[in-house]
């Protein structure tokens, strides 16, 4: 089945509510797209075009509304939301606030606290001017950050959650044994990219919103550019990063091979790699932090000899709805791992002067340990004749 | 080549740097991927994870300077843009907010008119809290919205862009005549998307960052919603609209298509919506209003016979570096359109009771008429056996 059971949602906006009463909001403004899948099942393609804002309410009390352009009307009366009004857009005049500040005070009166998700890794999905005509059509509220409280929610996964997860997990992994297959000597780097996104969609994934990689002697250097059309060199590494998505969650999974050999160099830095996520999966817990995560990575390649100076990367982040979530992989996040968090961890080094090497995987945290989403990497590095 | 020659963003510089003086501004704060890549040519899949701002300040008088992640700094150094300051990111409690500001401050002293993009389509990137901080610690800044120069700039593409978005449109083009290939009765709507995905991609697409459509019998109601399982059967009409993108610009094609027979209806609608893009093609010149030309497409139909009531949708829209971009084809929007415009043009009417019919070409604006960019659709509603 595509999406969730209304049961889903209902939990989830059970425990959202139960936040809010304990941090005294009196409704949510949600603006952004993973934030309104969230609580509504609303998931469209329409997102892609920034025209029209969408809005969804939610009281502390009672049922969920949606301020949404008509054109997507028919759509979310098909989830399990049944408050939903609607304005014809585009009306740059009048870009649905007029409705979205009528609903609010009907809703809350003219004076209460609502939630705006203002804080960290977090965008407003609307224009900044249509919010703050509403912000001085509503004096009488006080707006605050529901950031944390959304943080809260959507870091922990839900069973329904945690399958698509690892489907979507499965269905990346099982295209990168494909390798040998889709990669070869003499290959464009976009052909290569190419090759990969079609064999994603072909193994099941609906879209491949994210490709990153690079390749070149001896190791990569640039990881976030759009593929060059060099071709692919005897003695290349090549290292591919995806977020495929299916039913609107992510993978998040990076491989690396070399073409016909590999030095002793990379063949290390490979197995160090390999080695600090062995250490992640023999030893996590729940208890620990984000910050012990990273420095359980680190240790390994530091005692492996391995240097990350100057990379400046984390080691990982959150994985779900979003290609990255909360928390990162970093010395200063103190979040603490609990069960049913995803995972993905992202251990890198310096491999050579301006050359690195990423090796990602994900995980799931569970009351006693670890489980790979991911299938596991091959121990060494895969080298393709 | 992929991007562009460093002219071209000189050129995009000297221009907007114009209308700054024109409108008093000092500086602009830009935020979004598509404003950045306009003003830098900085192209990387990085922008899907939402952990990191980016920003690009365009001084009055000046060269850019970029203050963004560390991570993306090797990239950034390869495009035209010398001065480049960068933050490791992710670092919650101080997101490049410091450096942000001490740049603004060395830039324009403390007191200055600073152009944020807070208008109609627009976002901000970035967490509000964080702006809020920004503002807060730059009081003497006067902020407005840089959204109507952008979109002055924007709207008339070069010849350059639009080289490239005659590139894109053609490989949709081709990738729809292909659509015997790639349909048939008793494949699953999903499949149906997954197949059309695979070959916009074969056929040098870069990526296939919107796909939507809709199949159902005598015609369909639904064109935003993922595709479902249900198999496509004898007497449906499939409709499906693609923003496949090319080197970070996208084509916006929608194409119907019937499975061995056509009720007259559907036929008829066909070539109602296919007459009122030949009206569009025969008539439009530029200083033609963006009203003037919904109204073209909205007589063409009414006096076919069809209707378009309750369906409350737009006739077409600006395409770029956008699904969509400025300007509207709706009856308030009276822009006018000028020389190396690219609109996609979208008639679209009701079919029957709860069922539509879309078609969409793309079009550019020359001195004299109008170039189709997309290969035109066959003038009667194909049928696939």
């Amino acid at each position: 089945m595509r999406g969730f059971s209304h049961d889903e949602f209902r939990q989830r906006l059970d425990k959202a509510q139960f936040l809010m009463r304990e941090q005294g909001m009196n409704l949510m403004l949600l603006t952004s797209e993973p934030e309104i899948r969230y609580f509504s099942g609303f998931d469209s393609a329409l997102w892609q075009s920034p025209t029209r804002p969408w809005f969804l309410l939610i009281p502390v009390y009672g049922e969920p509304v949606a301020v949404i352009p008509s054109i997507g009307e028919g759509v979310m009366r098909r989830t399990w939301l049944s408050h939903i009004r609607t304005w014809p857009s585009p009306q740059p005049d009048d870009e649905g606030i007029s409705l979205l500040k009528k609903t609010i005070q009907e809703m809350v009166g003219s004076k209460a606290i609502i939630g705006l998700s203002k804080g960290h890794e977090s965008t407003i999905r609307m224009p900044l001017q249509d919010l703050e005509t509403l912000m001085a059509q509503l004096p009488g509220i006080h707006w605050v950050s529901c950031t944390p409280l959304l943080r809260t929610l959507r870091m922990i996964k839900s069973e329904q959650e945690i399958k698509k997860l690892r489907q979507v997990s499965h269905i990346a992994s099982h295209t990168f044994t494909q390798a040998t297959d889709l990669f070869h000597i003499e290959q464009p780097l976009n052909a290569a990219f190419r090759s990969f996104k079609i064999a994603l969609l072909q193994q099941g994934a609906d879209d491949v919103p994210y490709l990153v990689g690079g390749a070149g002697q001896g190791g990569y250097s640039d990881v976030i550019s759009p593929p060059s059309e060099q071709a692919i060199e005897s003695g290349d590494i090549l290292m591919l990063g995806t977020g495929a998505s299916l039913d609107g969650y992510y993978c998040n999974i990076a491989r690396n091979y070399a073409f016909t050999h590999a030095s002793d160099q990379a063949q290390h830095a490979y197995h160090t790699l390999y080695q600090a996520i062995e250490m992640v999966l023999a030893s996590l817990r729940p208890g620990v932090s984000c910050a012990q995560l990273y420095q359980t990575m680190q240790t390994a390649i530091e005692s492996a000899g391995g240097s990350t100076e100057g990379l400046k990367r984390r080691m990982g982040h959150g994985l779900g709805m979003q290609l990255t979530e909360w928390p990162s992989c970093i010395p200063s996040d103190r979040t603490i791992l609990r069960p049913n968090m995803v995972l993905t961890l992202m251990p890198n080094m310096l491999l050579s002067k301006g050359k690195l090497m990423i090796h990602a995987e994900t995980i799931l945290i569970h009351e006693e340990g670890v489980e790979l989403l991911s299938l596991r990497a091959p121990p060494e590095l895969p080298i393709i004749e």
